[in-house]
């Protein structure tokens, strides 16, 4: 009945036990940079999927279905025997004793630990407001945003009171990072492209959507002028961006905005989304509760250079959950960006550092190799800054866009996935249409 | 800002009004029907699209993604502009007044009402079952299964304890018909081709599938030889078939079967999936309170020959919710079966009695035009039951699974959703895998 080790006979087995929280960016790059060790691998996710995070907003916006971007974890192991997968979640990191503490009761050991437990949405203390304005890092959190976008059309066209249906077609995206710039931008395209003439009552084509950045740019982590860039595109799609606006208050009704010499000022909405701040997984508090270290603002635990705990070379933290540095020969150690690169980056370094242990060689340091950064705006609109030997290469626009196009769908796992999206974007690209336009639980009320 | 009748303004129109409730496949052949009426149509449907019900128990089994089988209604509409879509539910319909109440408040009035609120499953009075085995109408439904159905592998893989885990891989359907054949079968499938190979500690090979049918034989509604076949094919898939055996219990660990000549047993099982009856909606019972009929025992209204309500000309059931007899001339008539020819040729002939009443002209009877029946297994294998003018041609196997194939993705509603779900089968087919095995909300306690 059993073709694997037994649950409790891992210890039977002589091989080292190395355990991964997480099946994100890090965890899934650490687990295949093991492909060929002789160890066993218990790979631990909550989902039974790897979620391509770069294109959620796509499945929030009705663009593509679920699984274009989320395949199955133990399906991507299939061959690499050395893998079990398990479907849990880790309620408790014991480092004494070198055990986890599962939701489901049971408990594993481990040799060599990697945490890769990444982030999650954080509301800068305001929990209250999550309930009114959802945030995007998993598959539920994009279906509930897409409930919530093509509902809010939906309740327009059934309203009669002109004040209630001009709110339910004011859409807000706060926080002007990567994914907030994508959804407004992909918001917009919706209410301009893919609605009007669908409605008999209201014109989808009237729909505000508002982008509220309490910075002074949108893009940050990009060059200023690709920020001025984004934002030209932006307004061209029809979105409202505001800078150095700053959320005061959000409610059911929508939300209240304030700022450096800004008149504080409210905006009705039925439909707000959360795209400003992450925070470390909670596992990352209480991990370095336990090794005695202290979590940065964000929550995430600081590591060695080679990206174990202090005192604790058998844990590694890696991906969002880690406050790693890169540690270019020769050059003051920089902060990793929370990118997927640098997930992918410290997962394979994670393993390759275990193996050095078992070998009884000496670690390596981190070192974070930039290959740049890129962000969609909507249709055919997009900014690249790629990082070259030569320098900075950047560009905006249309070729912009189909570099990003081309780079993501190469980057997505499976064979199928990449056909469909494609297939998907064409589609969408040509006739307007949005292919998953469906709300499984629609409240009419 | 609006571009159709406002929605208090629908009197003000000169236009007869007609409304139509839920878009399966009665009403949304009944509106397609009057597209070229001089006519105000306005279509209610709680949820936003409109479902192919043939194919939703492949997104249970996780063959298909949402989108491959559900269309937005308002964009099947999108050209036909005498077609005004509300998501909305229909709480009351009020003969008297000519007036229908909506969960959201609003209210709509008729000159003439087509009715076509569908079914939902019954659970012949113990509603307590549905929280253990959850049947299959909408797509949450399908959700729910496919969550359930991969959890319990999930589950299985996680367990330490062999009855338990035993218990895990038992799946049980019950009822015989084309929705509970196509469920077990594909659930076979999956066991025997598509997990095997992705777990380390449980063989998914060994997991059993039962098909639970009250009756003497599955596919009642074919010809004897034919259910032989199905039954054939089940077992070859490695289906346990058990006829004659009904459900006396079902609880959170599984249920209890009973019947004629059959000493009572249980069977522990992680996952029981309700496939055995349908009623229809609530609303039926409702509508025909208030213009006093008596609703069937499955709660479908009597309707006249036209599929008019006896005395109320102006009111139309159709599909699932109609006691609806054929009445093919010279001949007794006969009942229609709940298959989707059936509400399809009810709208369209509702939709002309509509147009002929208009115009002065009688109204006609409703004449059923059998073509015959379908049912796949799995696999290769589906069962045919043509009925042609020189009677009737019956296959099974191969050809049969090709030609169940292939009519169900003509009839599949929209270009793209056929070009994906046929790559998707195609890809399913040669490499096994199943691409939408993805869980959004996945429990691991």
């Amino acid at each position: 009945m059993t073709n694997g080790p037994a649950p409790g006979a891992l210890r039977a087995s002589s091989r080292p036990r190395i355990v991964i929280i997480g099946c994100g960016f890090g965890g899934l790059e650490a687990a295949r940079a093991l492909r060929r060790a002789d160890v066993d691998i218990t790979l631990v996710d909550r989902t039974n999927h790897h979620l391509f995070q770069p294109l959620l907003y796509q499945v929030a916006t009705a663009g593509l279905s679920a699984p274009s971007i989320a395949a199955p974890i133990r399906n991507l192991f299939r061959e690499q025997r050395n893998v079990t997968t398990l479907l849990d979640e880790v309620k408790h990191i014991d480092p004494a004793s070198r055990t986890l503490t599962m939701a489901s009761g049971h408990a594993i050991a481990w040799d060599h630990l990697i945490v890769a437990a990444g982030a999650t949405h954080s509301y800068f203390g305001n929990d209250d407001w999550a309930r009114h304005a959802p945030g995007l890092k998993t598959l539920d959190d994009a279906f509930e945003i897409r409930r919530r976008v093509l509902m809010a059309f939906e309740a327009a066209e059934r309203e009669t009171d002109p004040a209630k249906r001009e709110a339910l077609l004011t859409f807000v995206v706060i926080g002007g990072g990567p994914t907030g710039v994508e959804m407004a931008g992909t918001m917009a395209e919706i209410a301009r492209h893919t609605l009007p003439g669908e409605f008999r009552r209201i014109d989808p084509a009237s729909a505000r959507v508002l982008l509220v950045e309490g910075g002074t740019r949108v893009l940050q982590a990009m060059p200023p002028e690709l920020s001025t860039r984004a934002q030209e595109q932006l307004t061209r799609l029809g979105v409202d961006v505001r800078t150095g606006a700053r959320v005061t208050r959000i409610d059911a009704r929508g939300l209240e905005v304030g700022g450096e010499g800004i008149e504080p000022y409210r905006i009705d909405s039925g439909c707000v989304v959360w795209a400003a701040g992450v925070a470390a997984s909670p596992l990352g508090r209480q991990l370095a509760g336990a090794v005695g270290l202290q979590t940065d603002r964000a929550g995430r635990v600081p590591v060695e250079p080679d990206l174990s705990l202090a005192g604790h070379p058998d844990i590694s933290v890696i991906g969002d959950l880690a406050a790693a540095k890169s540690h270019a020969p020769g050059k003051e150690p920089t902060p990793v960006p929370g990118v997927s690169p640098g997930a992918k980056q410290m997962g394979r370094t994670a393993a390759a550092n275990i193996l050095r242990r078992l070998a009884g060689q000496p670690t390596r340091a981190f070192v974070y190799q930039d290959y740049g950064n890129l962000a969609t705006i909507g249709r055919n609109s997009a900014v690249v800054d790629l990082t070259t030997p030569a320098g900075p290469v950047r560009f905006s626009g249309y070729f912009a866009w189909l570099f990003w196009l081309f780079a993501h769908v190469y980057f997505l796992i499976g064979f199928r996935n990449r056909l469909v999206v494609l297939i998907d974007w064409a589609w969408a690209y040509w006739t307007f249409h949005r292919q998953a336009r469906v709300v499984a639980r629609s409240d009419a009320s």
